[in-house]
């Protein structure tokens, strides 16, 4: 498969989706993914079992509060100052980029990266949805090295980290990408494609294709076609009626109120939001909480509407699907469950959680 | 020469007196220099005349609030990190350390480094003094680049930073060392032997010695013995009647009052500081500022108290002796006149003020 404008805009839409709200606006990361497929030519998509057992696969992003990447836009060949630098630090070439997360504009980065580099871009990703933290990845959890990190800016600065941890990667990380202006670009766990096949979740850029034309497919029905492509289950239609959210310590965070419409007046949903939506609770009750993926949907064209989009107004439908199964282990839930964002709070899978 | 316990002792009054304040408190420097020292064996102490032209000389030493490395100290096998990440990225072997700065504890850092190393120490440092900022080097001014600065901590984090310039090394190693928890270790403006003969401020090390030597050596007259040796003038014999500072961004910065006692009652001295004394104005008027060098020392012993040990009833005499030629020049000004610290201020030479 490649990557080109008939295919990068339904992969935006399922990034989006996928994001949980986070991962950083799509309409931004389209938009630069549409200017280096014409300007380069379309990115060849590739499973990781067609990679040789020893390829260097290399994870990437941005990093940043998703406010900040709306107006601090990326150049375009930031990758250009990372692979020498990856490549030197390995010795070897690197043989595939990754979507280090597939959701948001996140999962639309690398194809920027791989246009440029001629590089194909692996069919997986680090999460299978987005997350506020650089190592809530799977990778993290398989045990590969987020060694080194490589981070740069528009400017040209160029920081490696090697790490003591992955919770010291997250904090050097994060301050520089704050120094930076809040908004950085990433490359870390690089792995062999070997490593990558069970370290990842696969397919995940065929996934959001696939989401993306369910909706863009539907526009008359487009949140059933959506809820029905995935298994997902609406856990409220209705109104946003208050946004509490501010840009602190590099990430947007806030809680969302929906209130009811329709069939569902007199019920109330409220969202606590750190980049991502992280825990919904209805009417008093956990209804979905991370891991699992909560999205929040315009309830006419069933487009998500990222965390640092939400206004006071807005129709909506909010919808919950299941993760990564890798998430719902007890490591994966140490490093990325309710109680890692300080919520004092058991996780229970959303459809346990609605039975 | 070769440095142990008998002349790292008077090293470290000098160090402490040349730092203008700044640089790190001396009683902590010293005592690992003297540990290290005992541990590993003397460091030789080499002329950059001795070593071959294409020798790869490495400025290093702590980054952070002098106040932060009283008590949160270095593990000193930190060059142990260092080192082949420095080597790697040249590919070629260090032939010797320097102090980046000679002032304060920074000037003994390196000694704690060689004697792990067993590599000599440059006699030489790239500022003459302390200066809050790390770029403010008399490599900087020599066109040396910065690049690759390499930090650590005492947990094994390793952060490489290739700086878009001068101004963003700053930023960035300033953030991390934040991160680190207000203190770092670092090496930054690596060059041949050949550049550092005109790039650094040559014979700082022996200085050091001399001026430790002419406090240590006349107890019954410490500061008449300083004055002279250094061509220093006294500024003001007084007591501290208050001190006001703060750790902010990394630094301390605050403002100390003076009140003249003996024949200098009815005289004060303000003392404008951000990690080292910046600028001296008595009774109104500017008698000394950056980058010439403004010390505060203990009126009874002639030892240099530093910023952060100022406190008020301390019986002090403020004396200010002339920086390197080079931090005189409209660069070295640009770099480290009053105006780079914000002062609306014309630099004038302190034999100047007090003629």
């Amino acid at each position: 498969m490649e990557l080109d404008h008939q295919n990068l805009r339904p992969m935006a839409v399922g990034c989006s989706i996928l994001g949980a709200g986070g991962g950083g606006d799509t309409s931004v990361g389209l938009l630069a993914a549409l200017q280096a497929t014409e300007d380069f030519g379309p990115v060849r998509v590739v499973d990781l079992d067609e990679l040789p057992d020893d390829a260097l696969v290399i994870p990437g992003g941005g990093i940043g509060a998703p406010l900040v990447s709306i107006e601090k836009l990326d150049r375009g060949d930031e990758i250009l100052r990372l692979l020498p630098v990856v490549e030197r630090h390995h010795g070897t070439s690197v043989a595939a980029i990754m979507a280090a997360e597939i959701g948001g504009s996140n999962g639309l980065v690398p194809v920027v990266w791989c246009a440029r580099t001629r590089l194909p871009l692996a069919d997986a990703d680090g999460m299978g949805r987005a997350f506020p933290e650089v190592p809530q990845m799977t990778m993290e959890l398989a045990g590969i090295s987020p060694n080194p990190a490589v981070m740069t800016d528009e400017r040209g600065n160029v920081v490696l980290i090697d790490a003591a941890d992955g919770a010291w990667l997250e904090r050097l990380e994060r301050a520089v990408s704050i120094e930076f202006g809040g908004q950085a670009l990433s490359t870390e766990y690089h792995m062999t494609a070997m490593q990558a096949r069970t370290a990842t979740v696969r397919g995940t850029v065929t996934l959001a294709i696939k989401i993306g034309r369910a909706v863009l497919d539907a526009p008359d029905d487009a949140v059933a076609s959506l809820l029905s492509t995935i298994n997902a289950t609406a856990l409220i239609e209705g109104k946003i009626t208050d946004v509490d959210s501010r840009v602190a310590g590099g990430f947007v965070k806030g809680v969302v109120q929906i209130d009811g419409v329709g069939a569902q007046a007199g019920t109330s949903l409220r969202l606590d939001i750190q980049n991502e939506n992280l825990v919904a609770t209805r009417d008093g009750h956990v209804v979905a909480s991370v891991p699992d993926i909560i999205t929040v949907v315009d309830t006419h064209t069933g487009r998500a509407i990222h965390t640092e989009r939400l206004r006071y107004g807005q129709r909506v439908t909010v919808i919950a699907f299941p993760c990564d199964p890798v998430w719902r282990t007890p490591a994966g839930l140490a490093l990325a469950g309710p109680r890692a964002f300080g919520y004092d709070l058991e996780f229970a899978p959303v459809e346990t959680l609605l039975g």
